[in-house]
């Protein structure tokens, strides 16, 4: 286990984690309490535009960790996946607009059971969605999700494909995100992790325990489960990654409570536990 | 895809499809359905004792697929661990009395966030189980569970893990189980059920399908979800494997239907989708 505490300069907000607060107000909450980063969701952003959440984060001077989301490449037509590709072009100019340099990909499911097809179309659309991402400054960032969720959200769900997926560019252009929840059950996640090295654009830290009945929702405050999150950390830093820690939970308690407090509390847990 | 459908005399009932069936009902059941394999649960076993267990099992002419289960080998303290050990012990003689010779190991969570060290345990465990269970006749087969269950029931999470932990075996000691639900999302899938060859214990089908509201009871009957069954059962066909295929399936709105009714539809559905 790493010793030292990790820094409150890398602390992050990914948005999701306050689900009913809007842009303005997650900026405002993490500017009063003092957490230097912020990562939006599109969604959200949509609410109020581009400009207008531009000029809030600028005006905030938080520093955006990445913009979730783009990815979700399968589809059963080839143009279907070309609306998903332009649609991930949008995210792209985005990213650039806000001055973020990490576009997070949650790759999507496959729409029919042939999971290896889709892999394919996943892979196709990233190399179809680099150059223009290069263009803008904007690296992507591959997230494995759990596999629990291969058949709603991610044929992508290990360290393992997400690292060959992004070896075929260069770290400039393609990394890897490692999110504590949908990695830590791997056998193989030390080794990926460290061959990750120089490659990883993002670092997710949450928490998992049961029961779950409600798979999208089951994250848990870091230290309310079974995560060796601290070990985690320690190996993602041996890999060079020393960037933005966004704490992203989606939870339906931690939602229905005021956000100020899950602020603190997420202060308190990033450094006791991470 | 196999284009050629499964042989019923290759269908077992994984008796936990039919719950709220004793051991006397499942096996009447599969009787009446011409389902010429079984496989009991120790708690069912427990209900009305070994001797009967064996006399009903005898006395129908069915033949058992494997008894589910041992394993949950990790814990605390070397006492605690012992005692494990001496329950999977007594498995291996139920197993061997009542005529089967798989005993299916489902490995055990973590009792701490060292998943690593539980790792170690069940190597441990497995390690001290098998001459005991060679002597009975008995092999261990290795059930890899899907990563959702890696905090609750099993460290044990992908067929690489079970294949490495069996190869330092013969195969007439420790092989793997290869159930669909727990490795359809595996990236390594195919690779991995062509490394089991000629170690492959068991075949257990069933569906996987989201929303996800309870992860011990998501389990769907074979056509209703996304796993593409028939292409697994070729695989681990390919790899050697033509025993038993057990349907096993925990799913509530099932196990509250007449149990006739749901081996009907599952004899249905392993025509068509297995």
């Amino acid at each position: 286990m790493a010793v030292e505490k990790p820094l409150l300069e890398n602390l992050s907000l990914n948005q999701i984690t306050t689900e009913y607060w809007n842009v303005k107000e997650a900026a405002e909450g993490c500017v009063k309490a003092k957490i230097p980063w912020i990562s939006l969701w599109r969604h959200k952003i949509e609410e109020i535009g581009l400009a207008e959440t531009k000029r809030i984060i600028t005006g905030s001077g938080l520093k955006l960790s990445s913009l979730c989301r783009g990815g979700m490449f399968p589809a059963e037509t080839a143009e279907l996946r070309q609306k998903a590709l332009d649609d991930n072009f949008r995210a792209v100019e985005e990213a650039a607009e806000l001055g973020t340099d990490v576009l997070v990909l949650v790759c999507g499911p496959s729409p029919h059971k042939d999971i290896q097809t889709s892999r394919k179309w996943v892979e196709e659309g990233i190399e179809k969605l680099v150059p223009f991402a290069e263009s803008h400054g904007v690296k992507l960032g591959i997230e494995p999700l759990h596999p629990m969720y291969a058949a709603d959200r991610s044929v992508v769900v290990t360290l393992d494909q997400a690292n060959t997926m992004a070896e075929k560019y260069n770290p400039n252009q393609v990394g890897v995100v490692v999110d504590v929840f949908h990695v830590w059950w791997d056998p193989d996640l030390y080794n990926q992790i460290a061959r990750a090295e120089g490659r990883i654009l993002g670092f997710h830290v949450s928490d998992w325990n049961v029961p779950i009945t409600d798979t999208f929702k089951a994250r848990h405050m870091m230290g309310d489960g079974v995560i060796e999150i601290r070990r985690i950390r320690e190996a993602v830093e041996k890999a060079g990654y020393f960037g933005p820690i966004e704490v992203e939970i989606m939870n339906q308690k931690i939602w229905d409570q005021p956000g100020d407090d899950t602020l603190a509390i997420m202060k308190e847990r990033y450094l006791e536990h991470v």
